[in-house]
């Protein structure tokens, strides 16, 4: 029967006939042998097959494989002397599936840029690194739901196509039925856009359900064309009824640790190719995350901090700025040398719908910086009084009319209630050391480039 | 400490000190108590409370409570001398969270009906009903996970916003950065929309890693306005390499096999509420599923059946066309009255991607129906050979330049694959019995309508 080279590697049925199919990465003659290593993407690692010249096809088309082509193959499983395996097929028959022209197929022997695959979204998967990342960034999706469901939270799927602009920033990609530049009527009776959060239907379902969580797609139209910017990028947004900042606090990092503890182990053939290749010590500083507890310190806290560094920063710092990236990694890496949680920012740089605290000019707001990355998250509790809430949109400038359900939340059964968001490519990024967002989603959208 | 009701229920520890938050459905007094039902939204279970009027706010607040005001409360779990429940709370302390105004809250002690109830979308999980199908929803997910992860399956998050049109019936939505019958420049370089299909993008992942899936929202702009259509509703896309159209039957059957099994063990109170209120017999035909192999037909022997009906059908039925709802559920629920696969359709009727078979006339195409829903899963074996995929392609009058990406995966290394799509609402509503599409999904959007 056929099976995934994962299997093999992990059973080891030596001496027994297999069969399995896949895609030869490289083939190496010697002498009246030649070496095939195939990889079918169930793992990392290549399973070596020895084809000897006594095979019926052995001159018209085993000696014809180059990398790309796909084959079917049955054999024995053999110990293998060589070394960095411990097993090897011996085949009795190798059929050529598919082939690959060695003169088209533009993934050859040697290593290719991350930018050149990039143009090659179509293929790049089949590359080690990118295999690499398509594996743990579905491990740690996967970890998500299991974090959460084992803990009783209901995911919601909350819309994608929305008329709420939860940041209120105006960069939202619009929805219509007619072509750019052409007039048509509103499908949805009124201007709709691509969802930028889904945390305030979100907390529809936590008034109703208690703990309930989002994962899914969201937006940004903004024309940004960075190494940290997608247009469209994945989210996961917890929101717990009967919670407060502190338990809000305890459910991020709870989740952290929890899914690093799992990816260490569940893809850690995948995460020592990262912390060879890709960022030296990443292993080293996962472990570390995991086995710390992280630091806290307040927004005010922070703030005097960045006044006495010794450093110079670009912006320069002072109570009411909004945290640079230079000003968060300062704190994470070289001040507390851990995940730190920076809690109570000034109202006035936070959105609408964060809970005023009793200082009346800062909110229970939460943003949880990592080395490396900075911000990973950022939640806070939510605003539950009524009339406080609605004072702070109407100084938002935001249509209370068009909030009325959200205002609905507060006027009947209100309860105290709590939630964050974490970008999941900037989670990857942390878990395999990539540079750019765009290795770690599959089809990345940016300014100008949406190719399939 | 604070516990989930749904925990309590199960735990039961009898005569000891608890805790719960949660809101209030019904009050009722009696001489010189109050019996409180709460409901937490972790089960569709109440727990009963018991106040008596030696509480201090007995008078002033406690006699006041009404449907929807949300509380906490500390008391004594005790053995229930009540019918229908085992344990009950007798309460030593009851706060008041959060009120709702009797004379303003829209949901009643009453039944309402689901019409209504769609207009209040962001109060409408805190029913019985609808917060039992949220319940189900987020398991059957969840579940979805599982079964694919614990195969080997890598989830794949393909784009949203795409420049392919999979299904080519020009039911895409566009997204714009500028406003409906404005111009403004094409943010992603040309005209993008959102996608009908994840399967071109997952086929490119099948020819790397072997066996993926997505699980993500998916679009129509169809002016439909039935209960049976959504221009926003999820789907789940699995795609196998070394697959045909056999093993493709056998993934879909084991799926729902494992989906429905589940279900009816984790969500087992929640389906009796449905077998009660919504399907009467609905238990029985989820348990008929599990235990039965689905039958298989082949369309030319559907169309045989068909033509010999004794019944008389609006659309009449003859080799060739496409099968109607009427059809199909003749032959599902009259003729072999379980789940029913049909395969190799016409392939005028199908897409291009779909493999032809050795008579030149059909494909491997495979569509599941099921009592009550009539199609749930439609799949099939792809075209991996180049030459009949161009022509196919040609015939549908598809641009060879813009799909060479998809060209590219039978260039280089083309193996034998096969997926399906299954509408996840579909799948929704079969195990609920729900007859109107916009009762299983939270936020339903249609025609004319995306109120948040």
């Amino acid at each position: 029967m056929n099976k995934r080279i994962r299997t093999l590697l992990v059973e080891q049925p030596l001496n027994t006939k297999v069969s399995i199919k896949g895609w030869v990465r490289t083939r190496r003659d010697s002498g009246s042998f030649s070496f095939i290593e195939i990889n079918d993407g169930s793992c990392l690692a290549n399973i070596q097959v020895i084809a000897g010249n006594d095979l019926d096809n052995y001159q018209s088309e085993i000696k014809q494989l180059n990398t790309g082509c796909s084959v079917s193959i049955k054999g024995e499983l053999k110990e293998s002397p060589a070394k960095g395996q411990d097993v090897e097929i011996h085949a009795n028959e190798i059929c050529i599936v598919g082939l690959a022209d060695p003169e088209a197929y533009p993934l050859q022997k040697k290593r290719h840029s991350f930018e050149f695959l990039r143009e090659i979204s179509h293929l790049r998967p089949r590359t080690n690194a990118l295999g690499a990342v398509a594996r743990v960034r579905s491990r740690l999706g996967y970890s998500v739901h299991r974090f959460f469901q084992e803990r009783g939270f209901i995911q919601v799927h909350t819309p994608i196509i929305t008329t709420s602009d939860c940041e209120g920033a105006g960069e939202m990609f619009q929805v219509t039925t007619a072509e750019e530049g052409k007039s048509g009527s509103h499908f949805f009776g009124r201007q709709a856009g691509l969802t930028v959060s889904g945390q305030l239907q979100a907390e529809v379902y936590a008034l109703s359900l208690g703990d309930v969580y989002t994962f899914g797609p969201t937006f940004r139209a903004e024309n940004s064309n960075t190494s940290r910017h997608l247009a469209e990028f994945w989210m996961i947004e917890p929101e717990m009824a009967f919670c407060d900042l502190r338990g809000n606090m305890r459910v991020a990092e709870d989740m952290m640790h929890y899914l690093l503890e799992d990816i260490m182990v569940s893809c850690a053939e995948d995460l020592e190719l990262f912390n060879k290749f890709i960022e030296k010590g990443l292993l080293e500083k996962l472990g570390r995350v995991v086995e710390q507890e992280f630091a806290h310190v307040t927004y005010t806290d922070a703030v005097d901090l960045l006044l006495k560094a010794k450093k110079k920063f670009d912006y320069p710092v002072q109570w009411g700025i909004d945290l640079q990236s230079e000003h968060e990694r300062y704190l994470t890496e070289e001040v507390f040398r851990r995940p730190l949680v920076v809690t109570d920012y000034p109202a006035t740089i936070k959105p609408f719908y964060m809970r005023v605290n009793e200082d009346g000019r800062t909110v229970a707001a939460m943003d949880i910086l990592v080395p490396g990355i900075g911000e990973l998250v950022g939640g806070s509790q939510r605003e539950e009084r009524y009339d406080v809430l609605e004072s702070r949109m109407v100084e938002a400038g935001i249509d209370l009319e068009e909030y009325q359900w959200y205002l609905d939340l507060r006027r009947y059964g209100t309860v105290p209630h709590a939630g964050f968001g974490l970008g999941f490519e900037r989670l990857v990024q942390f878990v395999t050391g990539m540079k750019n967002i765009r290795e770690v989603i599959p089809f990345p959208r940016t300014p100008g480039s949406a190719p399939c």
